[in-house]
């Protein structure tokens, strides 16, 4: 699937081709996140993104109240659904192995398709309370994963002779680092992308291993 | 081993301590890079290190003709014991993968002693000739690390279900974030976080590869 930005706008807005002129929300937020990205959220200030969107700030300020509230719905577009997947059926049944996979990939596809905003909460310095809210959020899915890493090491099924402290940051570090370098248009598709993370961390590169 | 400034220092300059009074070259960098690091390179004027030295930005110019110069000793610090690791005998001899291994062994090695510098040759936004130069030379050493991936799936050791470029990036992922996360006074120590990440990218997480 192309990952563009028109396409982003698309999935996170059902209703913005109905017809009407001008930026909704949603594609204020598309341009937003990626002002954001390149200057840093501190350094962006409602003139430059006025700019960038060829709109006046009085303009932005019909779609969104301030700054922080802009960077609080950027943000909700990675977190509400990195959030959603200890909801869903496959987070809850099956072996804490299954479960772990099924966590690991599920991440995968929300920082695949949601890259810029996933990116935005990465790089987050924790200057304000809406990024130190957001960092308290990320964290909190950061301990789901660390809990099932020492549930598979106690049920059996992960080493037991690696850190699970350690062993999470890995994982993440793994992951995380997509956002670096995935591009949509590169050779290998997202689910590719998906299968060999997969096979690096859970099974290994060893040919021995298969 | 912990490491604090102090200690880089001592480790990356012989002489630091023979009685010179005052700032020698290598406790400039030390700063610099810390200084760099936390405000970005393109951030930092000569007045901002100067503060930070406490001394006159002149006392500077008597270490180093200009801030280019002092980035580019800094990332000297990384990338000189990085493109030292392909001279090693080590990384010369034996099958692709023991020399895959070793490879990553030392550059998470390089990688924790000079964590400063490694951080700021990673942050790098290519803005200038010094760090379009160090870009440089960093892919330089990437690549050898990708060859090992190719040559080590002809050779049958190293599973052939992965495209190597996704895997070269996973594994320069993972082991590049703990410039972000590792702490010498953490849970983990250096050998630990060596061996924990080698077994998860290599033999994987999964129990039944043991």
């Amino acid at each position: 699937m192309p990952h563009t930005a028109e396409a982003d706008s698309d999935a996170l807005s059902p209703g913005a081709k109905r017809g009407r002129p001008g930026y909704d929300q949603d594609s204020v937020l598309n341009v937003a996140v990626q002002v954001f990205n390149k200057h840093g959220y501190d350094a962006t200030s409602m003139g430059l993104l006025a700019e960038n969107l060829g709109i006046s700030k009085s303009a932005i300020y019909h779609h969104v109240p301030s700054k922080g509230d802009l960077l609080r719905l950027a943000l909700d577009q990675a977190l509400v659904p990195l959030e959603a997947i200890s909801e869903h059926e496959r987070a809850r049944t099956g072996t804490a192995e299954e479960r772990l996979e099924f966590f690991l990939r599920s991440t995968i596809r929300v920082l695949i398709e949601r890259q810029p905003y996933v990116t935005l909460l990465l790089r987050l310095r924790g200057n304000t309370e809406v990024e130190r809210t957001a960092l308290e959020r990320r964290r909190a899915v950061d301990r789901k994963v660390a809990d099932l890493v020492v549930e598979a090491q106690r049920e059996g099924t992960l080493r037991e002779d690696i850190d699970p402290r350690t062993t999470t940051r890995l994982l993440f570090g793994t992951i995380n680092s997509m956002v670096e370098w995935y591009r949509p248009d590169g050779p290998a598709d997202a689910r590719q992308v998906e299968d060999n993370a997969i096979a690096m961390m859970l099974d290994g590169l060893h040919t021995r291993n298969l």
